[in-house]
């Protein structure tokens, strides 16, 4: 790999990305999915900036820390809504929110790095 | 259309897309292309980051503010370089100058009425 | 613009992604979001080739046709499904079957002229 | 994983999308950008459609194979480009033919699996 230094951020926000399509798409066949929009609603927005995190970062762009700081304050909010229905024995919920919590700490890294 | 308020925004951001990506391409049809590398880059991350706005103001996102923010930043990086290319007769550097410059104002209205 | 060639087919496509959004999360928003969950998934998945759509056609991609050719094919399914939580008052699927079907005729006129 | 029927083919394309932009933005910097502009073309479009690819897997989508078959065109095209760089010495082209070759066939296989 040529630009090592982002590498396990890019990573996290690519995985971060899948995760949460997959959460949404799982919360819709859902029994209770009137319950469950916030999150979905959430995972899409997750999805939209992780993008442009793992793009920017790739392309080694000029505002790289700037869309990883987003992509924590979206990580993060995508997570806390998660963790409420990941408690409640929803699997796709728990592998998404621990998926944005990884992104959300890779993120940080890579700003306290660059 | 039904969430008009950031219609104006959102379109913007959609056209600023097509021609940063076209400015890109272009760019590498050129004779000389090395000088062209700064520009390339940033229609390539201007891409990135006006999608990521397209979809989160078209999803209603929480973050759609901050993300207007990051998209006036990166609008204007690109604009002002294009703008040094299309004075010496690039007619790609030029529209793509404009059309990150009409992003970034409707951005900037997007925030204020938000 | 520089490559007037495919810009309908390539506003056609940007205006589909942003309507296929908005009706996402505006059929969340509807109190029977259980019988629009087929809908979601088809707007989000239109979202996802009309953005490589858009993007292979403005950087003028080999594979043009063939992404168009897909582009078609969710189109109309997604306007399939819309059209009939149209015909039930949902405004947003109306539009978003309307801007569906104009980017099934825009890529069908591309694939035509290329 | 939740659908795990398919993430191998999804961590594959979006391997492969940071390894494409990676490959451009390292084309950019190489003295001969002349002879590389083709292989920024390449690596530019095949980042649009495994984006495609990785977001349709994940919505579970109802044009997964297309998208798929669409895939392995692309990252073969790509590779092909590449490869005759990786044998000049470009690191890059080469971590970025590997990428396209394995999304290729990580993508062969979801077609004869689904």
């Amino acid at each position: 790999m040529i630009q090592t230094k982002f590498q396990s951020c890019i990573e996290a926000c690519l995985n971060c990305i899948a995760l949460c399509n997959q959460c949404a798409v799982a919360c819709l066949n859902e029994k209770d999915v009137a319950h469950l929009k916030k999150c979905i609603q959430l995972n899409l927005e997750c999805v939209a900036i992780c993008q442009a995190a793992a793009n920017v970062l790739s392309l080694d762009g000029k505002f790289s820390k700037e869309i990883c700081k987003l992509c924590i304050e979206i990580c993060n909010a995508c997570a806390d809504e998660c963790e409420a229905h990941a408690n409640m024995g929803m699997e796709h919920c728990k592998e998404c929110a621990e998926a944005c919590r990884k992104c959300a700490q890779a993120c940080e890294e890579m700003i306290k790095a660059a």
